[in-house]
């Protein structure tokens, strides 16, 4: 089957970030237009898939056995609601991706008809770490939701990271983050 | 404009549940089916717009000042999702909604391109307090979750709520949920 460089979203949403409100400092300076020498960020396509897209989230957590049809079809479901914003960085060297997060916007009646913000799957391959490349992400999603009109958006993440996503304007909620585990 | 009364989404999901593995004991018995004298569980509808759907929410939250326009527009794109289901308790003696809650299914790569669940915006009104209604909300959309082939559902609550949601199998995990707001 064809997997093709069709991007998830439109390209141009990352490129057009207002980078100069980011509230966090990155040294050297990168930004979604420049994250560092041999890379590229862009939203994730179907050609992906053979660039190790599920590698790098396996990194994360379990990803399965997933065939080219599977991953097309759920790429295609995501692309047809408009609210899934799968950022990857590839080493263009390597042609591999080595980081990715995803932004969701949510469809609320609350807060006028709005829409929330959900940062998932922040993963920075091994490989990689110490090129600020997760700064970046969460810069890009961030600003992005606030793009999107997001009255606000939110995560869940280890307690030990809970510094890390201060420094872009994150707080630690009074509510408790619950989970009921049908099957992994 | 026409508010109908289509549903958001099929309301056979709602009657074909497996009630008899649901984990909470009601007393007395009500159940999607007969959620108690005088009163309907079912899908949203556009005409619940004018049933008093945004002065139920307001009970949780602020909600603005929405047309019915604006609520059509929301309604529309959620149901061409197939991933927004609202859930709401009619008082059909007064023509009023008197509960709602929500469960939205969010699509992932990971666990073999798995669905995600989760429960939002769960309101019963004051004056409907002590019939269980909260209770039915919730176990009618675990177990909507579950038939829908989520992996997982999960919500975030008041530290004082969590009791209550143990009941349903859900658990306090480890993860810090953190918010960045950008508007009320």
């Amino acid at each position: 089957m064809l997997l093709d460089e069709t991007p998830l979203f439109d390209p141009s949403l990352l490129h057009e970030l207002d980078w100069s409100s980011c509230t966090v400092t990155f040294s050297p300076l990168i930004s979604p237009s420049s994250p560092g020498e041999g890379l590229v960020l862009r939203p994730l396509c179907l050609a992906d898939f053979n660039r190790g897209f599920f590698k790098v989230l396996s990194q994360l957590t379990k990803t399965g056995n997933v065939t080219p049809e599977q991953f097309a079809k759920k790429f295609e479901d995501m692309k047809m609601t408009g609210d899934y914003y799968v950022v990857v960085v590839e080493d263009t060297n390597l042609g591999e991706i080595v980081a990715t997060a995803t932004l969701i916007t949510e469809h609320k009646f609350i807060h006028a008809c709005a829409k929330r913000g959900r940062v998932e799957e922040v993963v920075v391959t091994d490989v990689c770490r110490g090129k600020q490349l997760g700064k970046l992400l969460v810069s890009t999603l961030t600003l992005l939701s606030k793009r999107l009109n997001c009255y606000k958006i939110t995560l869940e993440c280890a307690p030990k990271n809970v510094g890390f996503y201060q420094k872009f304007g994150y707080v630690a909620a009074d509510d408790t983050y619950m989970q009921h585990r049908f099957f992994d």
